[in-house]
This record gives C-alpha cells, structure tokens and sequence, in this order.
C-alpha cells in the first residue's frame, strides 16, 4: 500500500507549507494543475520537489474554481470536462517532461472527484478521457465496495485503476467518507494509526459503526499541510514499515 | 515563404469566425493556449480543424489577461515568464498529441511578442524556455533588420528561429510596426499584394516613407477574423502560388 | 409591459455588438456585472448608453464562471451566494451612481436564473440578498402559474417582484421554457408577434402545445445581438405602441 | 497619527490569519477588492470585524491579477484603470453599506500603488476617478518630499489627500521605500518603535543612511498577518498612546 497526498496548492501568494516535509514521506504526489489551485511556478516547485525525493507523481485535475478551490460542483458539458481534463493533464505532463519525470497516474479533485464517485456519466468521461490521453495513466478513485463495478467499467477502456482510502476520514457504512459536518468524520492521530493497522493486517476499513468494509487498496491518502499532520503521516508511514518487511 | 495565422482565439460562449474558412488557406496555425484567449473546448476545435488541414502547428503563449487579450504587458518575473511559457506549451502540446499531431514551434502573443522584440532579458528568457521544452520546437519572432543579432543570441540556446512579417501592417523605417494610432498602419488589399510581391520578387519589405527594408522572411503573417480578411488571404495565396512554381 | 433586454454581455476584446441599435428600444437594461460577462470599461458604456436612452437599468448577476457565461450551474454556499450577489449588486449600483442612476431591479442570469426558479433555497436566498441591499430593489424572474407562491414568499422579505415572460421561446404546458435543444424552443418573428399579440390582448403566453398559461407578466424579455433579432425588437415595439394608446 | 492596515487579503480557501488580532488595534482598514485579492464572502467578512470594532474603513484596489496578487505592474489603459478603479470602489462601498458602513478612502494596491508614486498620469487618473466617485473620498498616498507638489495636484480634483508612512520599511534619502531585496528594507521591532518616536516626537522619518526625512504623515502603514507582527502592532500602539495624551 502507497501513500498519496495532494500537493501543489499554493496559488501565487497564498503559500500552503509543509511540502518540503511531507515530499520525503509518500509515494504518490497528486499535483494540481491550476484550475482550483497551482499555478506555473508552484508546479515547477512541486514537481521538482517530487524528483528530489523519487516520488511518483499524478495529475489532479479539478473544476475550473479557484475562488471555490474546486469543492463546489459546476455543471460541465461531457466535452468541457473531457477537454479540461486533456488540457490540466497536458499542463502537468508538460511541465513533469521538462524536469525529466513522466507523469503515471491522475486523480480528480474535490467537487469532481465527490461527482466522479456519485455519477456514473461522469465517471465514464472521466475514463475515457485519460484511456485516451497518449500516455499510459491510471486514474486513481475512491475504494469502496462497488470497486468490482469500476473496475469493469474500466476495462472497457482499457483502463488502470488505483483504489485509494483515507486516512484521516470517517467511513459510513456503505463505504462513503462521514460528511465533514458530522460527527466521526475526521479521525485523530490515534484512530488513523487504527486505520493503518486494520488495513495492513485485515485488508479492511472500519466504518463508524464498527462495521469491517472489505475493498483493495492500493494507496492511503495522507493530508501534510500542517505541523501535526505531518508528524502523522510520519508514524503511520513508521507503521506501515513493519508490515512492509 | 509560409503563410501564418492567429487562432483558436474564441473564449467560451464569444466565438470569434471564420477559422474553417482560414485553416485551408494558411501553413502554420499559431493557437492560444488559455491564458489571453483560448480554452479547453476552443483548443481542441481549433487544433482538429488544422490536423484536417493539414496545418502545422505552434503554441501562442500570452500574459496572463484574458479582459486584456495579452494586449497589456505585465511585470511578470523571469521565473514566472518562464514557467508560465512551459505550461501554455504543455497544454498545447500535450491536446495536439491527443489528436496525434506534434507542435514544432512557439510564437508569443500581443504584448509579450512586443516585450521580447524590445528587451533582452524577456527574448532571453523566452528563447531558454523554449529550448528546455523536451520538444524540438522553433521561436518565431519578427523579422527586422536585427535579425542576425536575434539568430546569435538564439544559437547559445541551439534554438531555431523562424521570421516572420506581417501582411497587413505598415512599416517604419527601423522596421518596427507602425503604432495602429498612427496613419499608414494598416495596409489594404492592394497594399497588401504589394507586400506580397515586393517579399517573393525582390526579399525585402517596404516602409511607409519607401525604404526597402532586407531580412529574411520565413512565414508572413495573415489574419482572417472577417470576411473581408479570409478574401485578402485568399488574394495573397493566389499570388504566392505564381512565384512557388 | 415593458421590454427587457441583457446587455453589457461583451468581455475585453470580444465584442457583442448591437447594443447602440437595441438600447432606444427598451425599457429596461439588465446590466452584466463582471462575474459571468461584463468588465468595467464594458459596464460603464452599457450603463451610459441606458442614461442616454433613459432605460431603467438593473443588475444582472451570475455565477463567478466567465468561460461558461454563466450558463453552468454551480454548488454556491448559502453564504457565497447572498455575499456574490451584494458584490455584483454594488459593483453595477456604484458604476451607475458615477454616472448620476439608480439601479431599481436584479435579475439573476443564466444557470443561477434558472437555479431560482427550480429551488425554493436558492430563490430564498437571492430574495433575502436583494431585501437586505440598502436600496430600494426588486426581483425580476420568470412569469409562470405558481406566481402568487412567489410573491408570497416575497412579501415576507418585503420585495417587490417583476414578472417577465420571454417574447422567443416556446413554453410547455407547466409555464417552463422548451429546452433549446427540443422542437418548439425557439420562436421565429411571426411567433413572437403572436405572442405579443396573445399577452396583450388576452394576458396569456400560449404553451406550443396550444394551451393558455396565465399569470401577470410585467416585461417582456427580448434578445438583441444580431441584426435579425433587432429587427424583431423593432415590429414587437411597434404592436406594442398599438396597445398602449 | 492613525495606523492603517491592508486587510481582507485572504482568497477561498487561502486564508491571511490575524484580521481579528490586528482588528482592534488599527484606526484604518484596508479592503482588497477582489481583483488582487478578497473575495465577496472574505470582504463581508472583513467588513464585519471593522464594523464591531469602530475601524474607518477604506477600498484597497489593485491591478486584476490574482496570481500575482497585484504585485506586477500592468500596462492598463487610462480608461480601463479610470473604470477597474470604479467597480472595485464600487463593490466594497456597496458591501459595507449592507452592513451600515460608509467608505471614506482609497488606498491603491502594490504595484498600483507604486505606479502611482512614480508615474504623473497614473496618479492623475487615479485622483481623477475617486474625485469622480459620488462618496466623499480621500486619497491614501505614500508621505514623501514632493507631497505639496500631490497636494496642489489632488487640489485641481478638490479631492483630500491622507498621507501614509511606513512602520517596518526602511527609507532611502530621497523618500522611497528601500528595495526588498536590499540590505536595510524591512525593520525590526525595536528600529519600528524608534520610527514611531521619531514620528510622534520630531515629526521626521530617518532614512537608513541616518538622514531626517520630514513631511506630513496622517497615518502610518502597518501589517499584522503573523503573531509576530500583531505583538508589533501592539507596542506602536502602546507608544503612540503616549503621545497621544
């Protein structure tokens, strides 16, 4: 299991830190491409960090919404949102090329990745759009139990798929994240390292509830924007490195 | 000589006509690339109409400003330039390759065009920006009587360079454009054929005050926004044709 | 009945033209604001243009969305929208007041028009927003059968509404226009007439299936951005000035 | 002497901290206005918090540059300046009528503000457009030894001039600011409170070179976005209070 975090999304003066700690510690950057968040010079940044430190890097595409950091959902056209993504993942393809790296995978942002998960139309231009990127990608989306479904949806397209989970969020039953406005929906440090280990020896999520979720998980999306979180991925990344041997 | 155009300049619901009209007649479609003019949906239309023209293509970098149309200069720093050419070429370059095509060269738009033939550092930067793109690709700027100057500068950084005139504006006698306040900036049709004759019979460009004006003159550049414009390049390419042969 | 008309719909270089011929035709301008079209220097022509032609002038907002014009809906908070609207309300208020007018109504645009009349939040939310501006304000929006549930819901933030019907597009049988992508959407001059004819004779909007829809309507929302559509600008003016004596 | 302060700086999700620290400790705020920075939900906001605590509250336009959060100067036309100046004017005065307020002041932006110090017909059109303004506002400009030669300019507007200094910048001999990048531009806390006395008990701001600047200053810049700054804010402040008495 890797760990994955969204980078990138500083906007010119407005500075998110942490990068430089956090980059050492995952596998996967999810780079944002400038349409909710990143511009030029944050990417090059961002990118040249991820080659210092061998990390694999991913396009994060999202809704053109800086002012709403691409969390507020924006009714596209199935072409506005198959070109928009050709044109986010050009720009961080692009911009990886000239530092020598090749982009891998993409993972949508925010509101566009909440719709990719809740429509089915959504996601099926989602797939198509990357199956049709001239570069082998993966697209990288939420596991849940309905992962079986996606994956043969994919496979029309001849499609890779990454399954991620949260670290840090509340699962419902049916396996959707607990809405940040209620209770359980953000975990403590001690309760993520339960996450960790329930993962990393039972191949399962605990929902709020208790109840065990049983999907794949190829990568564990970790937040790093601030001191604590940090110091938390940290030790789950210390964890995981006794399961790893 | 090669004929070169302005396109792909539409922003969302405001269509600026007469690309299908244009792409046949001309060699090398300049596209903008999203921040001056240009979006995701207009990039894609503009780039398919040139691969079924057969059209080459180059990326059309701005100033960030799409209420300026790039028309307005803008103190961006050398990094932020440069940066910012690496990812309008990205986009372009990266939607091209969806549809199967390359682009082999970059032309700055309005302002930043003006910006680089005036100063040093910003031609300085353009030229390094270009030539660190992993793509073999060309910078055409204007033709004038500096050009080996431009060609020295360019041969640090092993860039190709292509020159360009322009079909439809008057010349002083530095070879600058006349500024478009002043009398004589705009050339008619005659005029115009006049300009095209004067370039294939004799290689030069005449000023307004009659000064022939010697460089070399890779592509001349048309423009075809309405009607009356797509006649004129339609003149211009039946002229051509008689000293291709 | 009055006739409305959107304007100050240009942006920067793209141009829609048109307005010089459609301002002396109507009574009331509904003025862009910069979020979804518009700019300044557009805003304060359009604004003048109304001073000349004493057109009463209203606010026009939408969604922060310029590459879609507006036209796609987007998840705003309750607070992002009521705080988007007092921005726009002011932005066009204060340019107005520059040029010695008073904005007397708001009609939301687009995606954000349609919003209000399908949800009763967003519609809330929009009537509070323009009830707690220190201005005298009305609400324009679309004529249909559940007007007195609106002018209910408005009597409660003391608002006063206007009611319009639109003079070219096809109506169903519940008061909702024809989507333009459906048969029957769009009217053609002789139509429109009828439809003039049908709402100043008898007070109705005839569905294209034939049924009589009545309710108030207060203005009559007409298009003017092209050559064709002014003209019909003109013949509905002149049915109307029959009526009126 | 007053202490103003640039305010409402955040923008979505990019949040400034501190604006309620510094709040209660400034006479003067600074409200950005969306096109640098701000946006509707961050300027009611800030709006709010200048309310509650009886702070004079002032529009701080800026170039329409949100990436370089209006740092980098911008080649507006005299119109295009004259109107982004109106609507951003516009848009806070509006917003803080919502809530009672009125504005009494312009204070430009970065490099607006620069450009305005250095260039003759930017000042003017500046000066122009706030006299134009149908509130009674002043001009916030940098205190400096040409400020009579400002004051018998603003006169032809009959337009009030506050003049500012700066707490934490240093000064060269002739009244400008010291570069960023040089040795001696910015103060610490200690050179700060020297800066305050020298203000509060000579009436003169030292250059860096030891030189006695003297001229007006109505109110002196400070800033306030991190815990340091705020406690700086707070020792001036003490200080000033007495001279005060």
């Amino acid at each position: 299991m890797k760990l994955n975090c969204d980078l990138g999304e500083s906007f010119g003066s407005w500075t998110i830190e942490g990068e430089t700690e956090v980059m050492p510690l995952i596998d996967q950057a999810n780079v944002a491409c400038g349409f909710h968040a990143g511009d030029p010079v944050v990417m090059a940044k961002t990118l040249g960090l991820a080659k210092l430190n061998q990390v694999e890097v991913g396009a994060h595409p999202g809704y053109p919404d800086l002012n709403g950091f691409g969390r507020r959902s924006m009714a596209l056209s199935e072409n506005e949102l198959y070109q928009s993504l050709h044109y986010q993942i050009s720009a961080v393809a692009g911009m990886a090329s000239v530092q020598g790296m090749t982009i891998s995978y993409v993972k949508p942002h925010g509101a566009l990745y909440n719709d990719m998960m809740k429509n089915d139309d959504i996601r099926t231009t989602i797939m198509k759009a990357i199956a049709d990127y001239p570069l082998p990608l993966a697209l990288m989306l939420q596991a849940n139990e309905s992962h079986s479904q996606y994956a043969e949806q994919a496979r029309k397209f001849d499609l890779p798929l990454l399954f991620e989970a949260f670290a840090d969020r509340g699962y419902t039953e049916t396996g959707t994240l607990v809405p940040r406005s209620q209770a359980g929906a953000m975990l403590n440090g001690a309760e993520m390292l339960e996450r960790v280990k329930a993962l990393c020896e039972q191949g399962v999520v605990y929902a709020v509830s208790g109840k065990a979720l049983s999907f794949p998980v190829d990568s564990l999306c970790v937040h790093g924007d601030n001191a604590e979180s940090v110091a938390h991925i940290k030790e789950i990344k210390n964890l995981m490195s006794h399961y790893e041997n």
